[in-house]
């Protein structure tokens, strides 16, 4: 079984037509399906119905399931180009209701094509000298070093599969209010894939809080990535860089580094933001809805 | 009429669906519909469904149209929140093909809603000291400026109803290779809306390929936008930021930035790159299929 199929826990393919099912590292913390999962999951079929490798993906959010749900990832090659593909992949709950809508390009990248980065990467420390999370919250920390911020218990939804650390900045190219840099790594030591690449970016929302200094959180409206040359990496640094805000709907950027500076990916976010009672956070009322 | 419904030639709407003609201003320079025109109708259409405000678009290109043809755009609200909806629009040939798909969201952005803007403008000279371009393909002569790069004719697709200026950049945030940036406004001194920022943000492929210090064109296979809160001003600032090429494909961003330095928006974009033979242009084939 490859790779992302064993992670995302994908089945079948016949026609087109995916299933998964949403299992607790596949949800958010509240206990709902990840957005991560969504656009790792249409990243994954639209790569194995067209067979070519992924070079774009937007995932749009239409409606949500719980933990335990069996969803259906139906993915259509609309325009089957000889060198690309423009594919869509639509997620479906067993009732029929659509989760989710994904618009993406596959292709065969030519070898001597036209190739570069043009991006520079943060300078961090390295992730063995960077303070462990226990969820993308921890970086509201900084902006209330005395909050009692709840500790996420180990294992809930998409932290019992990632790691995440705190990557110190020395030096960032592009400064602004908001940076937060974070070193992920799968916990099982497990390849990164575009597609588990795309799972791990869904942390936008945070740094359009961070970078407005309020305790808030955010519903994604939709994830999207642009993906590049993927190398062996052991960990990602997730280089969130948010653009702007209004009236509670945030948009922001990720790069993702590989741990010795290549850009792989580039994902961006919109989310519709929401302040947080510190004593009503998302774990701290899990649904298994 | 309104400003967009004029600009775009945009009719009907009845059960939402709209109507346009590939015009000349609606294209692109070897006459086939121009991405940008895409993005815009998708916006438009989405706003007017709704009734609520662009917040984020994404058009995926599946086929195209030339100059003459009506094309028919769909729009659905997938998800009719409260305040935010979750839209697609489907522009359609008259024969029934696809020729875009289109993913968005509309809201109504809260008064005291979190608000900023995180990203820095590069300095630049203003538009008076600029030197004016008559595509986007003029940025090649700084590439080559001994090459004979064969005037666009005045009036052809886009640039018809765009003026465009290569701005001088005195200061650049965000280091790197294809650093472009151009002052962009509209020949009849009308307003830029979301809408028409969008039509006008679609040259990051040309960015890509001034990183790779190579003429070559890109043909879009998607436009994505992100709207935050626009301002009146005669002229944008296009400040595109290419950010990898993998293969003959390429990604990046274009931040939309108003005459007085407000980030109004963030574009980005990927395209399958094509190096271009100085000697058999787009501008110099034009196909009015």
């Amino acid at each position: 079984m490859q790779v992302d199929e064993k992670f995302l826990g994908l089945r079948g393919g016949e026609d087109g037509r995916f299933r998964f099912t949403v299992e607790d590292h596949l949800a958010r913390l509240d206990g709902r399906l990840y957005g991560g999962t969504a656009i790792a999951v249409s990243v994954t079929a639209a790569e194995r119905v067209s067979e070519r490798s992924a070079l774009w993906m937007t995932t749009q959010f239409v409606s949500t399931v719980g933990t335990g749900t069996e969803v259906t990832a139906h993915a259509e090659v609309l325009a089957p180009g000889r060198r690309t593909n423009q594919v869509r992949v639509t997620g479906t709950s067993p009732t029929g209701e659509v989760v989710f809508a994904s618009l993406g390009a596959t292709g065969h990248p030519r070898l001597d094509g036209l190739s570069g980065e043009f991006e520079q990467a943060p300078e961090v420390r390295p992730p063995d000298d960077a303070e462990r999370w226990d969820s993308p919250f921890a970086a509201f920390r900084d902006l209330a070093p005395d909050m009692e911020l709840p500790p996420v218990p180990p294992g809930t939804g998409f932290t019992g599969v990632i790691e995440m650390r705190k990557a110190e900045v020395i030096r960032h190219p592009d400064h602004g209010p908001g940076r937060v840099c974070i070193w992920v790594r799968r916990r099982d030591g497990g390849k990164i894939t575009p597609a588990i690449a795309a799972y791990m970016a869904d942390m936008v929302p945070m740094s359009v809080a961070h970078a407005c200094g309020v305790l808030a959180g955010g519903t994604s409206l939709d994830n999207s990535i642009r993906i590049g040359t993927f190398v062996e990496t052991d960990w990602i640094l997730l280089d969130l860089r948010p653009h702007l805000a209004v009236g509670d709907y945030g948009h922001g950027a990720a790069h993702v580094w590989s741990r010795d500076g290549h850009l792989m990916a580039t994902a961006s976010q919109t989310a519709s933001m929401m302040r947080f009672d510190p004593t009503d956070l998302p774990w701290t009322k899990k649904s298994e809805t």
